[in-house]
């Protein structure tokens, strides 16, 4: 199950990026599970990686050779099927052979080549299975793979995800493109996610950095379907310079404002993505918290209730109990927490505050409320100025048949 | 469904206490839902309440009257079907009205009457329809009525919990009798819990308070269902005194520690109860982590691992993803963990160390590790001497059906 429209938006190309996608056979025969990216010479990378003390072997690899290759990478290879994750010292050799492999084949640098895996943790890569097709892969570069590149970076996906932003600054056109996956084992720092999104205007490294971080913070790290962290997130933001600007080095010039709102654009929809396909999810849910006395404790309240199991299963059963609302609030550990201030809609419908149920207030309005797909909770805490957004889903039979199953 | 057996144990009188248990027609018609508890005069009460800011009605009452009567109440309300929690200050009336009602029946002060509600949040208390019921309640008192009482205070508990232990110190004898409830909601600081716990020894009310606190925090704080804190919880120790020993003064006296350990093991048993019964639970799991720098990083493991939705799907499904537990303890939080030296045991089979699986482990012998219905997840981190153990159950599709369903 997932919630609203699953059709891919036309993905455009991105000069300087050409992708190819192949069945590798790698979990499941004749299921498309590699991707081979290509970039220009001098394009500059931005990355984000999991936070996770067990962090996969190709994490470890990938920001070895970011820093390596000067953060200018020629190739980046993603692999499903397999995280090579919990595959100790073993598993690092295994991601540096595959990068080894495209490097022969490439005439570039081990250290140019960025693997990245996600699927089953635990168990062996097929290097020499992966190896097979990275000739295939490379045949198949075309500037125009972003498609199947977005759907052959899927695991328990019912849907791929992409989108591209076009626009102009003094006259000269610019692109954004980015792809992203993950479904489960899905919250903040990171997500069970990988993304990959470049655009042709030539940024300075550092510059691009920042903006990856910053906009993955109000974005990706704004979703949660299980409160999950997994093993091998990695967020990519790539600046080919195909569209022959002069480097943008300042936050202030036109070009960098156009294209942080064009990646932010991306970056955003591709997150609220993750939601919409989140396992096992009936329901687009927007937590948003104001009124709080700054954004930490507003994003506490808002994740606090995004992870409340008796929440979630409330939202699949459409069910407007806000009493788990309530008590989701009360144990968000806020400090000296007025209860009687607090006001929680449904969709715009105001069903409590001063600690009860709002005067007026009937179940046939909370019902309603509730039977759309796409539900917006709002918390007015009304004790400052802050405020804060996460975007999460339900919780279903079909999350647990997803993850009771999904080794079998 | 529920994990273990489900027989009641007998439940011994506590000189000094009686019960009285009805059907009040709270919620269902014919469901005992009333519990009165009577105490003899001089009885010493220590309570430990729910963290909630949005704490019920109730809690706000007992937490007065407790004061106002010196911690001396003479008489315990404890309703089911209706929690009383998100009522405002009309729910304040209606706890305050149903002590009244108790204590004019029983020529008491309203403040020796400590009010108690589970059930729904959000619903007016059906005060009337209480108060009818007080003086069958009344009537019904005896002080064999545990284990009436026991079921009297269940909601979505499939059975009635409940322990008495009996000890001797210098040739006399005392008992504790304790009952609780709880399956849903169920996380420390607390569980969405009752709790009644009695002795018939005298004991100083301050030694007694801490004495609760102290097990509280190694008992019913270390178990989780599904990591929501409920607006309700309340662990109440009363000691009657009618053994007529000299009031209990000391830490360091035998009687003192061997109430201590009767309480422990009570204590221990009900909150290890609550867990098997857990909403839709087919597992009992302990989580046990040893080799920790200190205590509070040991439950931040172990919690991790005990609330990951992963983790608990693949108990349900008896999946020994082993991969799952190394990405749960790494998002853990654990400054500079070196993940190299953790070792991880199912059931004492060892499953990964060194980062991956473990050589020699099969999943052969994982699937047999995980086939019981009672579990242990060992984690060895192997950087300091601390350790803390949590008990939690899996996540089944009877969670969801039991928390879609449960206002319907």
């Amino acid at each position: 199950m997932a919630v609203g429209d699953d059709s891919l938006p036309t993905l455009r190309a991105v000069p300087g990026v050409r992708l190819g996608t192949v069945a590798a056979g790698i979990k499941k025969p004749g299921r498309q599970d590699l991707v081979l990216i290509e970039l220009s010479p001098g394009t500059h990378c931005a990355a984000v990686f999991t936070r996770n003390a067990f962090c996969a072997a190709p994490v470890t690899v990938a920001r070895e050779h970011l820093r390596t290759s000067a953060y200018q990478p020629r190739y980046l290879l993603v692999n499903t099927g397999n995280a090579n994750a919990g595959t100790g010292d073993p598993g690092i050799g295994d991601a540096r052979a595959c990068a080894t492999a495209v490097a022969e084949l490439t005439g570039t640098a081990s250290h140019e080549v960025l693997p990245f895996s996600t699927g089953v943790i635990g168990e062996p890569l097929p290097v020499d299975t992966i190896s097979r097709a990275i000739p295939q892969a490379y045949a198949a570069l075309a500037s125009d793979g972003w498609a199947d590149a977005a759907s052959g970076i899927l695991t328990t996906d019912t849907r791929p995800k992409g989108l591209s932003v076009g626009f102009s600054v003094d006259g000269a056109n610019y692109v954004v493109t980015g792809i992203a996956k993950g479904a489960g084992m899905v919250r903040p720092n990171m997500a069970t996610m990988l993304a990959y999104l470049a655009t042709d205007a030539a940024v300075e490294q550092a510059l691009l950095q920042q903006m990856l971080l910053a906009l993955v913070e109000t974005s990706f790290n704004r979703v949660t379907v299980d409160g999950d962290t997994s093993t091998n997130d990695a967020c990519v933001l790539l600046a080919t310079g195909a569209a022959g600007n002069a480097p943008v080095t300042e936050k202030d010039s036109p070009l960098y404002r156009a294209l942080y709102e064009a990646v932010e654009q991306v970056c955003v929809t591709l997150a609220q993505a993750l939601v919409r396909d989140g396992e096992g999810a009936t329901k687009f849910v927007t937590v948003q918290v104001n009124g709080g006395r700054n954004e930490q404790e507003c994003l506490d309240v808002a994740f606090t209730i995004a992870h409340s199991p008796l929440v979630k299963t409330a939202l699949f059963a459409s069910d407007p109990n806000w009493g788990r609302l309530l008590a989701a609030i009360g144990r968000a550990g806020l400090d000296d927490l007025d209860v009687a201030k607090i006001g929680v809609y449904l969709n715009e419908v105001l069903i409590a505050q001063n600690g009860c149920r709002a005067p007026g207030y009937t179940e046939d309005q909370g019902v309603a409320a509730m039977a759309p797909e796409e539900i917006v909770i709002r918390i007015e805490l009304q004790r400052g100025s802050a405020d804060a957004t996460v975007w999460t889903s339900d919780f279903s039979y079909d999350y647990v048949r997803i993850n009771a199953e999904y080794r079998t």
